[in-house]
């Protein structure tokens, strides 16, 4: 298992891990395959979405904050109450499959790390299996 | 690593694909196992859910757009800022147990393509692994 | 494949079953792999939050119940409509790393089943490879 170190720099951010995670297919050698990602936060996640247009990782961000606002009567009161929800709504894992090598991603898609309660240090884990 | 091909013909419309998927576990002959779905596109996802009443997918199609309105003030500029956010609230893989060479699904689970931004030619690609 | 039972007691609940699924990674002997948990139903999910705090597991059944209220005209008749899109929502499948023969849970984290249509008797597949 690989651990890949995140440095995110606001409250709500989605940063782009794709060069990353390409690398460390790379690296593994597999050919045809499977890789797993895996956060191991409560109040950030990881999703895959378009990465050429930096305003779509915006709309999703804004949206996500409109439908769990920050301040919304939380019974938890570590002032984090909204992070923990859009954590368990974008989920905090995925697997992209591999091929040749590579990531098999569609033609605009990134991979995304989502940050709902920064700054702070964060990783995430990958695996990969040949298959 | 096989590929689905996926035809949709509106711009919001769950299609069911439960059967295309039992085919190709059949086809690979393993017993037990797991099967990997994954959608390489930003404004599509997959979901499992009732395949019985279709009153189930429309609900969640008409909910999906209460919440995530065609248009809402986006900075995304193409007109599917809505689709893009919805494919990151579903999300674009699944993962299905494979018992006796067939899917693990619960009585009332079905495998359904979600599009958000069709009609569109699209794919599925499928993974699965004995283990 | 193994699998868990559960009983429900209330209509939305969040039940932590870390401690089972823990105990099956230990029998499984595997030190380091991949876990799959799958709920073959269509009206509850899984997810990974916060264990510490129960408040954080009570603001998200709130929010999702006022994102998806029990009454909104839906199509369905069955008076869960609501149920099966909170499942959509939070997905049926989650992977967790294993490390040294546990999960590689971060510090925080837990996992629950998730139930939006109970009380009902559950059931959560298991299934865990080493890689």
């Amino acid at each position: 298992m690989e651990r890949i170190n995140i440095n995110s720099s606001k409250r709500n951010e989605l940063i782009d891990i794709t060069a990353k995670i390409s690398r460390l297919v790379e690296k593994s050698g597999i050919q045809n395959g499977l890789c797993f990602l895996y956060v191991p936060h409560t109040t950030a996640g990881i999703t895959i979405n378009e990465s050429a247009d930096p305003a779509v990782k915006n709309d999703l961000i804004k949206k996500l904050s409109e439908l769990v606002p920050e301040n919304n009567k939380y019974s938890h009161t570590e002032g984090n109450a909204d992070s923990h929800i859009k954590s368990s709504l974008i989920g905090c894992s995925v697997i992209v499959p591999i091929e040749n090598n590579s990531l098999a991603l569609g033609t605009w898609q990134g991979i995304f790390f989502c940050e709902f309660d920064g700054p702070r240090a964060r990783s995430v884990l990958f695996k990969a299996i040949e298959c």
